[in-house]
């Protein structure tokens, strides 16, 4: 069946599309009669109006733009949740792109929400995006934008993150504090912030403690996935380098780390401790269940959400904006992973 | 910044909104030196042309709309990675609308892609939708649908598929032919399809292993969650039913299973054998590693973009369309949580 067009209908009643259009939107220059005709047809034939009509009409389109770079991701999914419920109370529709850490596709997608209008966009950037231009185009286009988790501190937005330098300090403290000396870190891709910012609390805790910092422990995870925290233990493993502890950027990381260990019947956490980041529902499952650090991915959604609709809001009654970075707590979670 | 609009563009430098517009286009009728003046100053205002005109420019919005109950659960995240994988590749971009099992929204969502005019939509049904109505609207509309994984047969559009029946009458089997005879199930909600199905291959292979079906036997998951399978393994050991194996709906529900056994100190498979279905990553992970029905949801999302995509195409060019149901097979993955 081919679209129903305005002319259509206008063509069948013998009508003006002028008439059929402002019939739809109740005009009150149009006859009673000519308006039931017209709504009864549009019915009856399904017609459905375009976007851009519905937005003259409105001014808003009630729809928001999230991008975040993976779902498959724990964390993003509890991120997800959060804002999806918060906007569906708001009245607000949320469509989500996943850029799959790509910079390209993202910077497409952010084209497709700005030409579709949305009426805010939330972002959690790709570990790859160097170039800020298409960034800051939203912000020069006049749609509110809010950051959050992966965010670049040179973009003029609202931001949600949590300190992942003070956070990945607690997690190898508490590694230190329980006796262990050679601390591996298995971390995150070379370019976004959370990763260097991890890598670097993990670095400040040893100089603190007076520790060497051997960067010949640290490897990189460039997917961050399982299969590489699995492979790095073996590596290291086999390489007989002196280590008793890892701290792993992702509690997938470690995991992957803890089956290699189990396989290979290395003692956890007799002969390694292994802490990981995030707090993922498995992390209490696994055996043994994972010490961790715990980041409020519900809560940095809900937020996020929470400031963006603020944000519209005052826009629409021309008030000025001050930009806000909220930074949410975290707190190391002891398990069996570690030592007491 | 307010948006800048094409009137802004036109009166800024003398000329007719037409005329700009026009020159925008790239239409002959506009001279050179008008054309450059309005390329520039769009370019240096950032203007953004809107979706209703672009698409009124290419009769395309190269954008796919994908509705999914959650994407928190590791089957629908490979449906997605495949679908935003292969549409990349041909140059479409999708957006992702999360129903979270909510009939309502995912009507929202609905007449949301219609009103963008999507050039196609993939849906993976909510477990409440019962109305098919809203589904029924998106065929009249003309717009190409495949449904995939949740459908409904009474929607004239293509479906791309498990046999949920044999896949569970396989898994079901397996614990028959490993010599379990007390066999429960917890199974997924009372309405969607798939969940019926498991349901019901589980019965058939009872049956015809001439075993006796005891429907206190059967748990009913509302949520197919992780707590669920945790919670009813524990009222199943407590209520002193003689029972020596469980299909679980999903990985996430046996997964469930299998921490509350071990903490209550059962032995898998010894004292009791417990499958899955999904295939989650997480399966060979988990101590016992978990047996399970390999779900290729990779497969499915490919699949049903290369379908819709073909619609799109043939629609394009006016031909008729054939609706196609592609059933995917699946199999049985044996590992340590059921007996040799």
């Amino acid at each position: 069946m081919e679209q129903v067009t305005l002319k259509s209908i206008a063509s069948e009643l013998g009508i003006s599309i002028t008439t059929a259009s402002k019939a739809l939107k109740n005009y009150p220059d149009v006859s009673p009669k000519t308006r039931k005709a017209v709504i009864d047809l549009a019915r009856k034939l399904n017609y459905i109006p375009n976007s851009f009509a519905v937005n003259l009409r409105t001014k808003e389109s009630k729809v928001i733009g999230l991008i975040i770079p993976e779902i498959v991701h724990y964390f993003f999914s509890n991120v997800v949740n959060a804002i999806i419920e918060y906007a569906e109370k708001k009245g607000y529709l949320i469509i989500t792109l996943q850029s799959n850490e790509s910079d390209k596709l993202e910077e497409k997608q952010i084209e497709l929400l700005l030409n579709k209008r949305v009426d805010g966009i939330l972002i959690s950037l790709s570990n790859n995006r160097k170039d800020l231009s298409p960034i800051h185009k939203i912000v020069e286009s006049g749609t509110p934008l809010v950051l959050f988790d992966k965010i670049s501190k040179l973009i003029n937005c609202s931001k949600v993150i949590i300190n992942d330098r003070d956070a990945a300090y607690a997690a190898t403290e508490h590694l230190i504090n329980t006796g262990c000396k050679d601390i591996a870190h298995f971390r995150g891709p070379l370019n976004p912030q959370n990763s260097i910012d991890r890598f670097l609390g993990y670095k400040k805790a040893l100089e603190d403690s007076k520790l060497h910092f051997d960067k010949s422990l640290v490897y990189t995870c460039e997917k961050v996935s399982f299969e590489e925290g699995y492979n790095f233990a073996k590596e290291l493993h086999q390489s007989n380098k002196k280590v008793d502890a890892i701290f792993a950027i992702t509690d997938l990381v470690a995991i992957g780390a803890i089956t290699y260990f189990n396989e290979a019947n290395v003692k956890i956490p007799e002969d390694i401790s292994i802490i990981g980041f995030s707090n993922w529902f498995m992390a209490s499952v696994i055996s043994p269940s994972l010490s961790s650090v715990d980041q409020p991915g519900y809560e940095m959604g809900k937020k996020a959400i929470k400031l963006l609709l603020k944000e519209i809001k005052a826009i629409k009654k021309g008030k000025k904006i001050k930009h806000k970075t909220i930074v949410l707590p975290t707190n190391v979670i002891k398990r069996s992973s570690t030592r007491d």
